[in-house]
């Protein structure tokens, strides 16, 4: 940015640029403004960088809107998170979207698992699955190999110990647990690896809808341990890759 | 009880009580009351069955006159808990009192660990052994055999496992952790026996005073773990004897 | 557990099983990998010893599945917990499965009261009756016999007190109430044997879905009460069972 | 007051009173402005009427001041609560004040137990004694006979059975425990008056500092239970006497 | 109770009453056992006085039942709180019930305003009417004559102060109000006698389903304030008449 | 109101008022009883001045009731807030109504966006908007410019940038926010005026329904901030207009 | 901002400013770093605006260096907030300290109580005086008067409403209150300013540490009425400059 | 460890081991028992690899014995955390230790600040310090360089701004913060590695003990954004290390 501003005030030196010019360009957005929504290109925009659209609260209308600025703008590739079916059957008629119900994400452009990558990732039972899949298909959509090791809960600890070769073999583990969120721990005991823990909202009574998974995940004993917020596995997902592309 | 009322009725029918005389008897107290604390006697006394303190609120002379009422009343064993040394020194002169400072727990009348007792008592951390101590010492009070499993957190798996004969072996465990609580669903799965979960206030930040590892514990994924109170490592020792015993 | 690993290590110095065959069977896993879930069979699988299926999360699909990897390893008995009534009629099709909607069980090859087993489940309102029937058929699936105690509450205290014999007589307890969740410590105080309290989600307002029984039963006054999470008499049941048992 | 408006108007109407001087008295201020306080008198002001001030956050300095703005305002009766033994200490050199350590309450013009009062004031156990006591010294400072029933909670039924004909004689029961609060609902349901619960922050862990009392006292399942705030003896015994009185 | 006892033991001895009818006497159930419900005639059953069914979590048909159970007992006249409409409209078909659908109680046998009673009931808004109006039919029901103020939110304070008649008038007042609770401090200053809180579950966003309205009120500055549960106009409504009754 | 009641006392004594209507009218209701609300007229009640009414808990009956109390008294121009669209629809029918169904309010007479105003309604999200649009409408109802900078949320920190001129120049600011609420740090940092912070439920899991952002908006580094309410757009526009009229 | 851009740019096309020297200064940090502090001088700094400084966690020799950093830069008068007697002490050596021990303030180069301010400051109880202090003296410093109405609380409302003139005149009041916070709303109903709410920790039990008043004060019925953190005096006094200024 | 058991089943087979030490070696511990702890070596133990030790609850002596349990066993250099100054002072004694009081971290054998690494610590406030340098003292000893950007708040975003090169340079960035904890969102949209935040208990009122920023920071709105226990700088600077590593 700074070399964009240096050459800026040298082509305004040179006259190459006019004063009121380089000024508009300083303000200059970085973004297209549908009014009710920034649609945002600041990442270094070539062509094909996936983009990333949360659909939890968004109008098909305006997913819609948002996806035509994305495609205008030379993104090729777009992941979109929190869909519903209804708002994806809508989207499926103007654009070739992919949907994944379980994860409730709709990907255009496709998945490219081109990478490097050694992301694992685990749940504690089968009803965390759906937080998995959203971190899964993350992970891929921005180009990781992903390993899935589920219904792995400390109950049963021969099962993750069946695993164990995976798990000492990541380069990031994320740790999809509702009920007491032990796994995390556990896991983190094991391995070496950055291990980033998903409470979800599976469980009743007084697991408070993710609050006692969370908890305990931010309490682990086991040094390595970070945590993002209840049922999210997308974030989860996005940091797995920023750790793994390096 | 039953019969005490039956035999009083056919003592009045036979002339042997009178009226009021049962009457009395049937709304008798069965405590000693010393104005700030009801002593109680209605477990059936016979002669040495130990009797518990809840040291915490009392001051050194009600914990002196309570003592002095149960002595009276034959109980020769004694087991005071939530003691502070303070406190501790005070008592000592007066009986022949057994204090240890880490449980902060006194004994009148030694410990006699004389039963079939299988008792395990396991701590994820160094920091949880003094409410571990507290259930060791109630159990053994209360004539139970006990096996420490000190420091074996599930962040070093490995340590866990390396006890897993006495695990297996148990007749009932305590789990004595703090932080994220997840020492209890591991031993939860990996014993067939009634798990006692014991949450500690060990731990900063998010574990709340020890909410974290309680909540967590509520929530194991574990079938066969039930909980006591933050600390409460009496009532797991108590507890502990009651299935124990019979 | 170790008596197996010698004999395999003898089987290799004997030369009866060579290196990496005796490798693979120390990783072999003890569970049926279904992609979803991982079947169990880690306990000794005995001809006909009871399993148990969480439903709550699992579709019809996962759970018809479940069923017939279990059958197919000779788990003649099944119970299903948390089990809607919609899920139980597909289940029904494929299965011979009794239903009962109160406790919202299923169980395949029916109930054994065989034992020794003297366990009371008791409620403080009417509306606590479907947590408690979850704990009875559970307790009652896994052999015991078991007396119900229904609406008992401390606020009628004379209900209570009319079952003092069955009470006392108890080998566990099991507490079920919302609200103020009083029962479990009324109960702890009269009886002698261990109380397992179960909160629930009876209740409104300040009641917080459970959180105010639970909270009052964690403190209970009465030594030999623990708690499992508000609702879950299933849990109540299987430690009732290993209590009750040997 | 409409009396006195309508006096003051005919006054005005009448020539005895200027149009300027109404004025004035309409917004004369029914107390004496200290600065830092302004001391209430809009009760009806008879001689002797008893007055209560909160002496937790105040000065000796600012208590001495109110004592005698009081004095000077003809009440010859005044109790101060929450009142530390160093500020009495600052106080009796003044002031002919009585003081209760344990209730942390001082009184100028002693108690008057005059009345027909029987209000009956029962703990849980010893040490929720001093908040019972603030109640205890507020209702008698006000006119009430009071009966105290001390550890009588609900852990040791019989002990509270043994007081039956108190609680079933009483006009207003104020039941004071920590823990878990079970004695209200005990209470109410034996008696036929209102019972007045006041939660203590006696306890540990999961009690937090009294909540778990207080929710368990807010969801009692005995009718006629109201509540006040976690340690609050003197509003307790307030309104124990507006009951009583009438 | 003494004197039936004393009565009893002396028939025994005057052989009018055999020894084990005299046990089966003292432990006879004063109930009704219906296997979901134990009706409850403790107290004195005189023909004619009220009896409570709280009707939330019962079915139609349980409902029928205890009703049917109490005529039977000579109770003619019967409230049922929390009752549905549709409930409602299946006892109609078997009762002559009288059916208030703001506050969801239903009447059997009609209210008795006989008394000397003055109760006012007073709410901070129109939403929090519902609960009031369970207050005042319980009131009214139990004999009590009873005000409305209703919508005299302390936001507009001169609407309050214009009932200030009332209020200086009553011997009990109810005050129901949600969000910032702020009503029962205001009349609590202004009036003279018990002042029954009850905290309504109206508001959004932080008012945390009542729990701001209750904390406020337990608070409250103004001695004599009492709080009941979250939306509880039925026991402000008990404990009213308790108090206005003797 | 002192200058009325010297009015009025003058009169009383010049014979012009009879001292009995003077009574009368010092304690004149300044509002319309309707039984379910009292409608409030003490604000001087010039021709045209805007009233509101609460929608939420209201019936369509009701809030018809009140808009004829309302245009009866003269109040021309009436705002409705928290209006469902099936009430709108009801009341649109008796009056000529605008509504605005993301704002969820309706207005009767227009808006007059007339004044000097220069207030800036700044949002984190798209999800956001219906809150803002609520802050936006009032404060335009009121008779305030409002410029709308919507989705400038601080993860795309250029986003906000841009619009420094707009957040330089405001006379008032209101940022409505969800998740983590940072905007109102954010722009306070940056403005000198005061900064309204209106926490939006919208987020999901540990955002606690907005509970998350209320917090961080209280404990804002950012000297300038105050809070209202979760949602509370109607609240934060109102008080804007407060600061931005005098 | 942009007119500094502008005027930099054509200095670059004249040749005035070196390319390079633009570059630095549009990097330029209007601060200066001490280290552990980045002292801010971007508001714009004419000589003797006055500055503030937050002294609760920051060392003595830290604010030392911060209030010489500042003289140096012609902050001829300064603020420091949350400041320990002891530290004052310290300072009070090095530099001209005036310090304020109740609202633990210290202020160099004096309150300069110029301008047209009419802000209010009201307290619940004498125990809110000293964050009502904070707020008192940060107006003052930053140029307002201010009326003090301390004592006011709501549960004697002749006390407030004997105030009412000073109420009705205020360009902002600020209420500061503990326990139920109802002062806000109360101030809120009678007053057409907008009102900032300080909740204050004042309180005992189930206030919480002022969550109870903070969350009473969000709910408020009264519009107008916003928060700041609990114990917040400075911000409150802060905001009110705000609103008052312009 | 599959090739250590391989090996071990070789040289059962080859007659070299036999199967009671077969036995035995799989079983073996490794780790070495000192009672109180068991002090773990089961990483890789090659010469000179950094070991940790939490100091909180440990006493001098214990850690006195762990250290030489670790030095007897070849690790070097030692980290130990949350280490209060009086603890190092009697280490000291005995080992060659290193203190930083500001980060309560004591090491022995050094810091090597070899690596490729580039971490950033950034902090809020200067309050937040400690914390950080927790965080910068635990990265350096495991071969780190970081770079530390304190007191970069948002209140002050040109302060932030000025340091963009450092942010977009990183390899993993460390945020710090309490009060509201915006800086980790605004940090995580300015950049595009892996930022951990570390909300820290500095703030007062509703900050409650770093709750307020926890939650901030659990739903921050940049993607890229996991979160560790409040004041855990130890946990965040051991992850930044496991990222920057490989």
């Amino acid at each position: 940015m700074e070399n964009e501003i240096k050459k800026l005030l040298e082509d305004v030196k040179n006259g190459g640029v006019s004063v009121d010019d380089a000024l508009l360009k300083l303000k200059a957005q970085p973004f297209e403004d549908l009014g009710y929504a920034k649609v945002d290109f600041h990442r270094k925009t070539r062509q094909g960088t996936p983009e990333i659209i949360y659909g939890e609260s968004k109008t098909p209308e305006q997913i819609i809107g948002i996806i035509n600025s994305m495609l205008k703008n030379n993104q090729k590739r777009i992941l979109i998170t929190r869909l519903s079916e209804e708002k994806a059957e809508l989207i499926k008629k103007e654009f070739d979207l992919e949907y994944f119900s379980d994860a409730r994400i709709g990907i255009i452009g496709g998945i490219s698992e081109e990478g490097a990558g050694k992301i694992v990732v685990a749940t504690g039972g089968t009803s965390d699955i759906p937080v998995a899949e959203e971190a899964v298909l993350t992970a891929q959509f921005l180009g990781n190999k992903v390993t899935r090791l589920y219904d792995v809960g400390v109950a049963g600890l021969h099962r993750l110990l069946s695993s164990l070769d995976e798990i000492m073999d990541a380069r990031v583990i994320i740790a999809v647990a509702g009920m007491e969120g032990a796994l995390a721990s556990v896991i983190g005991g094991l391995s070496d690896c950055p291990v980033i823990a998903v409470p979800t909202s599976v469980g009743y009574g007084s697991s408070f809808e993710g609050l006692s998974a969370l908890l305990s995940m931010l309490n682990s004993c086991a040094s390595g341990v970070s945590v993002v917020n209840i049922d999210n596995g997308f974030g989860a997902g996005y940091i797995a890759n920023m750790i793994n592309k390096e």
